[in-house]
């Protein structure tokens, strides 16, 4: 069976919604659906998530919601009658709006997009519709419980017929509705992968799997065919906007591949997020940065005899609302470095952690951005890293620091910021060749 | 005023003692002399101190120590009828072993060569002669105690004429003859020189000064003109046999720079060490390596949240008598560079570890050297390090891994432990181009 899971931008509108359905059913195997609520069909649109959102925000305010909730049921009507299904989708509605005004959750009002659309989507593809309160479980906090993957495996491994699972929701401890974080849909078609142990996940999207690098700053980034799921992390962890730790590991745990495709072009590869890959190829998979940190230098004789060091200045730097986001050390001094996205007095600082910590000097050097290469072939082929350096330089970019080996997957450069973009240009290029 | 120290082989014989005094008398700058006990004149010789200390194991022993004295005594004697000079040599010996046969201590027996070298030598030069014991202190723990430089200070500050100190001793907090550790008169040069305010206190050895690498695995390792006290240090903990800390500290904290010379070889410049140096021309001063070690890859899901757990592994380490050379992050892992000379059952270790800690992972990686490239100019010189591992690329040599920021004088590798000595050669040879 596989599992096949349509992003908001994929059925924000009747067309799109067809697209979805032509990719499910031109494989019998696409059984189990997981589906967003409508995105924006143009960049003047509202998604439906929000709509919904605004509604209770309003009415909490005590404000006027109902010509809100007008939008979202003129949206889902006209939706019905583009797609000509039997749905008596006014009573929904009308359901939805009592509840409203009887002054229901959040979590109620913003799962209902998912609710709605896929009641409707069910209809038109002809498959069952199965509510994610019934098979889907969350933690008080809002996190996967895995009691999920014992009632979906119960309920729907052994289905016969398609079904339809609305995304982003689930019934918390108290039995009532719970949602996911935003973006949870991709959550709940993880969850269902591993409760009917899916063959493939597939996750259909607006592009064509994750890129080597964010296009809005390298436009020639493409996509990467295979990753593993311990490189996505590491991606993730360098900054990359990619699948969400959550939503990865439910099926890691199983090891059941995750297929990131694109509903606008199905015939693409996209990107297969599996447990092993073979790196030779493609020793490197992309490349990410963050930014900006200041780097903190501090210094202390014999550092090598206080291993406590580091992390009781990360501890003085928290108290003064500052994040380390990484830390290196050298022999007699080390270097951390500082979230700096908002300012600080860094006299002040360094003047607070040389009181509460046994740190022999310490003082703030250059602004920078942090760039990690991720990719398992660096263990492989190690002379990659020096022909990467090597092309830094020659784009005179300079290195402030290098860290590779912690992780065998990324090694992490700090560059000028004002080299931000070009570093990851020049990467990218270099990956490509 | 400069400072001169001569070392046993360069004060072996009367020959190498003729040397040394040229090149004292060749500078009227040179007034403050410090010398060591007299060295190996050939590879079947014995170091003086050497006998003494067995003379003074011999007599603890119970055994015959006599033999042993007459060999010293022989030497002396000889010495100062090669020199010709008018010193009642026999008298002060008939003392020392006086003492020693009446149970004196091992640092007062093994002090005697510089004392005694120091008395003839002074004499040759026609210098005064000026005991250690009266004017350098040492702690109880047998370290520098800073009264010293004040006692050099007021007795020899404002000398006008030429004078002899012994190296290696001094006296402890009891007022008794108390020995720095072996090697101990490069420390008592660097206290004079801190006391009388020297302008240079040159250390004249059998080599031309610090060279940049282990001239018994690169032959072509060629003299360092001029490197910082700090790139020093950071050569030292790279495993380099330099000048140690504590004939550092004293120098440096004063600003006095030290300049490594060749007592056989007088007119090369030798080593220049100074508080600072432009990079631009030598950016990378030397290489040098330490090894075996045993990398252990250790993993905790986000690991930035646990400041505490490299610490606490290390601590593990210890309580199994294995010592961590280096540690490394990365996002959900770390690695640590564990010393690997003698032999441990890893499977243990590694239990003992994930009971002991809260790591979620671990095991042992592949054995390596670990090398150092240290020089400031790898700050300037950005393109630098890439050059460096792209030629190590050419060699097949792996980049097992890297970490250079920490510090920002030294990058830190990880290599295959069998290409332990051809990475030194291969980075020598890249430093030479």
């Amino acid at each position: 069976m596989k599992v096949v899971k349509f992003g908001g931008t994929s059925l924000a509108s009747a067309a799109q919604i067809k697209k979805a359905v032509e990719i499910i059913q031109a494989d019998d195997q696409r059984q189990a659906v997981v589906l967003s609520a409508p995105g924006k069909r143009d960049n003047q649109d509202t998604k439906i998530t929000d709509l919904l959102i605004n509604t209770h925000k309003q009415k909490t305010a005590g404000e006027e919601y109902l010509p809100t909730f007008e939008k979202i049921r003129a949206r889902f009507v006209e939706l019905s009658e583009l797609l000509e299904v039997d749905v008596n989708i006014a009573a929904e509605l009308d359901v939805i709006e009592q509840k409203i005004t009887a002054g229901t959750t959040l979590d109620f009002v913003e799962s209902r997009g998912e609710y709605l659309n896929s009641l409707i989507i069910a209809k038109y593809l002809g498959a069952e519709f199965v509510d994610a309160a019934n098979v889907v479980r969350l933690t008080i906090d809002g996190r996967v419980d895995p009691e999920s993957y014992e009632l979906i495996s119960k309920q729907l491994g052994n289905a016969t017929g398609r079904f339809v699972v609305p995304g982003f929701y689930g019934t918390g401890p108290d039995g009532e509705i719970k949602t996911f974080s935003r973006g949870g849909s991709d959550i709940t078609g993880a969850i269902v992968a591993r409760g009917v142990n899916a063959d493939v996940y597939e996750n259909w999207t607006d592009v064509s799997g994750i890129l080597q690098a964010d296009p809005r700053i390298v436009p020639a980034a493409q996509s990467i065919p295979e990753i593993t799921y311990a490189e996505v992390r590491e991606l993730a962890s360098c900054g990359a906007s990619v699948f969400h730790e959550e939503a990865i590991a439910p099926v890691r745990d199983a090891k059941i591949p995750i297929n990131i495709k694109n509903t606008n072009s199905p015939a693409d590869c996209g990107t297969m997020i599996q447990p092993t890959r073979s790196a030779e190829k493609m020793p490197v998979v992309g490349v990410s940065g963050k930014k900006p940190y200041r780097i903190l230098n501090a210094e202390k004789f014999m550092l090598n005899r206080y291993p406590e060091l580091p992390g009781q200045i990360k501890e003085a730097l928290t108290q003064q609302d500052l994040a380390v986001e990484f830390d290196m050390k050298g022999f007699d001094s080390f270097a951390l470095m500082v979230d700096s996205s908002s300012n600080f007095d860094e006299n002040a600082i360094c003047k607070y952690i040389l009181e509460k910590t046994e740190v022999d000097a310490c003082s703030f050097g250059m602004t920078v951005a942090l760039v990690g290469i991720v990719g398992a072939g660096l263990q492989s082929q190690t002379g990659l890293l020096g022909r990467m350096l090597s092309a830094l330089d020659q784009a005179e970019i300079g290195i402030r620091s290098i860290s590779y080996g912690g992780s065998q997957l990324t090694a992490l450069l700090a560059i000028n910021l004002e080299d931000y973009e070009n570093t990851l240009k020049v990467l990218v290029a270099q990956l490509q060749k």
